[in-house]
């Protein structure tokens, strides 16, 4: 039975993403070659590891005749790791430029992520099946996965799917250990005397995969949008009632880009940002005691509410706390849980008896399939509502209420429709992956630039992922943490002291998809560094 | 330093909402007198308390001359309780009137709830003011509170207060109590000589207020879609990484209103009501071993995720939890927490060490201002993935791995932008309560009906509040729980045998306030009930 669509639904599968002015004529659509690269770091060793696709240049789409004869493509395309907004949309952006370029060429979904190729679990995809996830949320279409695809066994197997699909590119989408994954199979591929070329696509919504040349991956602009809506109601449900603290803990993994991004958005009282705490090497007390004094400084003021922004890596930042989990870690394996606590080391004792008994609770009994602490699952806003307690306590002089409740936003924010931003961006990704792989290019990332100007002044190309790479053991690509003397902390941190003590929310409000209300309007994040 | 706004907010600043026909030209409204009333239970002394008010007509809006003189009218406006989206609208709707009806009337604002008429802290709201809250959400115009208004004092201040203003009105917006006040002042103020007429508007999320004339209070709407939009992309997330259930818990007080309208909404695989829990006299072992159950058949058929929805007053209607808190309670004023359980009866202490030792923790700590345990903090999602958790563990032949996920939605939805259809109902239900107050009647609560239907057919007027009491000690409005014999449960429960196995998620993703997506679209709740 097929299912009925909700309004908005219907909506947006009829919506068409306005594409940057280059890629409106894609058989007239060249790539221009620009300087070689090198890696981040580890040049040597990358360059061991990737013999054939190191130091390639980077390239761009400009007006021009088309690289490559023009004859039908065969792709295939799988998604890979956590659900980002867009998604579908570069997989729509793909087909339709492959269809652009040559009516018959054809397009494969593999299922379930990385591993859909090894086990050469596919579906063709064709028109009609994409006509039900144009401008739609979620990896549903070809669902998505985290195996890691990396031994020789696993590399031969796939390389025996694309030679029996007759594949000439695989599009890979993924964040960046997916698109390390892609640079390794573009070098076995070519090692192997395959002509198949693989493109990777930046996604995260976590905002920590991204470059000079790769601004932002796909997703941060709609989940922030999405957060910062659900911010903006409970701050506004805050100084109506006026009486409670909203400690509000958001995705993001180690990276703040997200809570940067939803503090500008919506000016909450205060916003923790890792990457300052970690620069400041602050711990947990100094923490707490901030927040104490904040909440202080406004019970003098007689408000007794605020908004409070906590990023979910914010607890692998605390040096006491880290230490106590990798103490803890191989004492879950051996001890029953009412022992642990006793074979702790004095310091970690401390730490550990602190911790309100939820958290102790917690830190025992959920662990990973590793057997480990699942760090991202410690309420840390829970841990900072009770040390902000503590110290309001010996503020002999504090007579205020202080009354806090907790919430997460992380998987509402991943799935959502993608904004009309995202929807871009993603359709512009996959037009790209098509050009790169037309014009001959494997071990690259599609990318799109100058994303804080007007959709048609967007520029796109090809970056080689090698250039993103240094050594951890083996080739990664690293997170790219917060920078704090970028502008768009630097613009945070000059406005966050009246936002402290003034109340002065802001109300992003639902994303809204016509096109009279700005809402392709960009991330504060981008538009600020492009300042 | 007046704040910039977003886009959105520019944007609904200067939406009107489209008003019923018969509300569009209000110099020539008049108001019809209908049947006479009682009161839902308990007559006689219901009569006693309220002598002057009890047994009025109904009355509704007709088009004719208007009633009364037309002069200058002074009214004052409060807002009571829980925010609920579209406060602002009925304080704007009920200006708008009263300039339309003379353009020297004056309207004032009591701050912080009914304890800003006792303590006579007012503003007069003027065009100016009110330019800035048009269509937006929270109550942050006039703040709100919770604070009972009975004593006898603080009756006789507050008609001083009425008196010094010389307010020919006052508009009380709020939940059940809030009316019921509303019905106990009127006739406190005719008791003692004041002609002020005294108007009620029905507010609450929880859509627990509602009587056959009273078809929904309002912010159920806006509430239940917010809701929505986040269920859709949670689901949308589960079935796209296919490794989570996700247990929402959903504010809505003891009602199941806010869960069963989700449930419309979204089609999630459970959704919990507890109004069909009592009727069926289930206990949380039964509950869980009816999601056990689902969870067990869903991954025979390889599906390891799912989306169940828990309404937050389910804790309230499992006997054996109830008689725990009952026990516990006295117990927590005289021990100290870690002997409490000792004390217990053998069958609560069997039922809380059942309980996993976070909501342990949290019976024995969170504590109400009376000492009492928080029934709406107890995180009743969390323990039911612990009682499923234990079920799954009962079934041998179980292979499959149960995840989950708790999140709780509440406060994200009670001071969102109002819906389309919010900000027209409220702002009928404005315009008519200026009509009522020009009209003489007092102890009334405005009424819109017809609500099912386009906006322009909407019918308007008044019911006696003592038509909606019983006694309960004092005289109360009752809470209208689910009617499991009623439309909306009867659809749910032929639908959801499809929804558990099958997924059949539904996305209504945010709300669009642009005419073309049906984002006046009243609940299913209203629509299914007008069948």
């Amino acid at each position: 039975m097929k299912k009925l669509k909700t309004p908005l639904e219907a909506d947006r599968l009829k919506y068409n993403p306005p594409l940057p002015e280059l890629l409106l004529d894609l058989t007239h659509c060249s790539i221009e070659e620009g300087s070689v690269t090198t890696s981040v770091a580890d040049e040597e060793e990358i360059q061991k590891f990737f013999p054939h696709t190191f130091g390639r240049k980077i390239v761009s789409c400009t007006k021009g005749p088309l690289p490559g004869k023009l004859a039908p493509l065969r792709i295939g395309v799988m998604l890979s790791g956590g659900q980002a907004p867009g998604g579908h949309n570069v997989i729509t952006g793909l087909f339709d430029a492959l269809k652009k370029l040559h009516s018959d060429s054809r397009l494969f979904g593999f299922l379930g992520g990385p591993i859909g190729i090894v086990d050469n679990k596919h579906v063709e995809l064709t028109a009609e099946i994409l006509a039900d996830y144009r401008n739609t949320g979620g990896f549903d279409l070809l669902g998505s996965g985290r195996t890691k695809v990396k031994t020789d066994e696993q590399l031969a197997c796939s390389l025996k799917v694309i030679q029996n699909l007759k594949l000439d590119g695989l599009v890979i989408i993924g964040g960046e250990g997916s698109n390390a994954y892609c640079a390794v199979l573009a070098e076995y591929l070519l090692n192997h005397g395959s002509q198949t070329r693989v493109v990777g696509i930046p996604k995260t919504i976590d905002g920590d995969l991204q470059d000079g040349m790769l601004e932002v991956s796909f997703g941060f602009d709609t989940a922030c949008k999405i957060y910062s809506e659900l911010i903006g109601n409970i701050a506004r449900d805050a100084i109506s009632s006026k009486k409670y603290y909203h400690f509000i803990k958001l995705m993001g993994r180690s990276a703040s880009h997200i809570t940067l991004e939803c503090a500008l958005q919506t000016h909450p009282n205060m916003a923790l940002i890792c990457e300052e705490i970690i620069a400041e090497g602050k711990d947990l007390a100094q923490i707490a005691e901030e927040l104490a004094e904040m909440v202080y400084e406004r019970s003098q003021q007689g408000k007794e509410y605020g908004v409070v922004l906590i990023p979910e890596g914010l607890i692998e930042f605390i040096p006491k706390m880290v230490k106590l989990i990798e103490e803890l870690n191989p004492l879950l394996a051996k001890y029953p849980e009412n022992e642990i606590a006793t074979h702790l080391s004095e310091k970690s004792r401390a730490a550990f008896d602190f911790l309100p008994l939820q958290i102790q609770q917690q830190l025992l009994s959920d662990r990973d399939h590793h057997g480990n602490v699942k760090l991202s699952h410690i309420a840390t806003e829970q841990l900072l509502i009770h040390a902000v307690k503590a110290k309001l306590k010996q503020k002999k002089d504090y007579k205020g209420q202080f009354t806090a409740l907790s919430h997460f936003f992380g998987y509402e924010g991943r799935s959502g429709f993608p904004s009309n931003f995202d929807a871009s961006y993603c359709y512009a990704l996959g037009h790209t992956a098509a050009l790169l792989i037309q014009g001959g290019y494997t071990g690259y990332m599609a990318v799109v630039h100058h994303l804080g100007c007007h959709i048609a002044d967007w520029k796109t190309g090809g970056i080689p992922i090698t250039m993103l790479m240094s050594m951890d053991k083996r080739p990664v690509i690293k997170k790219t943490l917060v920078d704090i003397h970028e502008e768009p902390f630097i613009y945070f941190d000059y406005q966050r002291g009246r936002w402290a003590m003034e109340d002065d929310y802001r109300y992003p409000g639902p994303i809204q998809y016509d096109s009279s209300s700005l809402s392709e309007q960009p991330t504060f994040t981008l538009l600020l560094r492009r300042r």
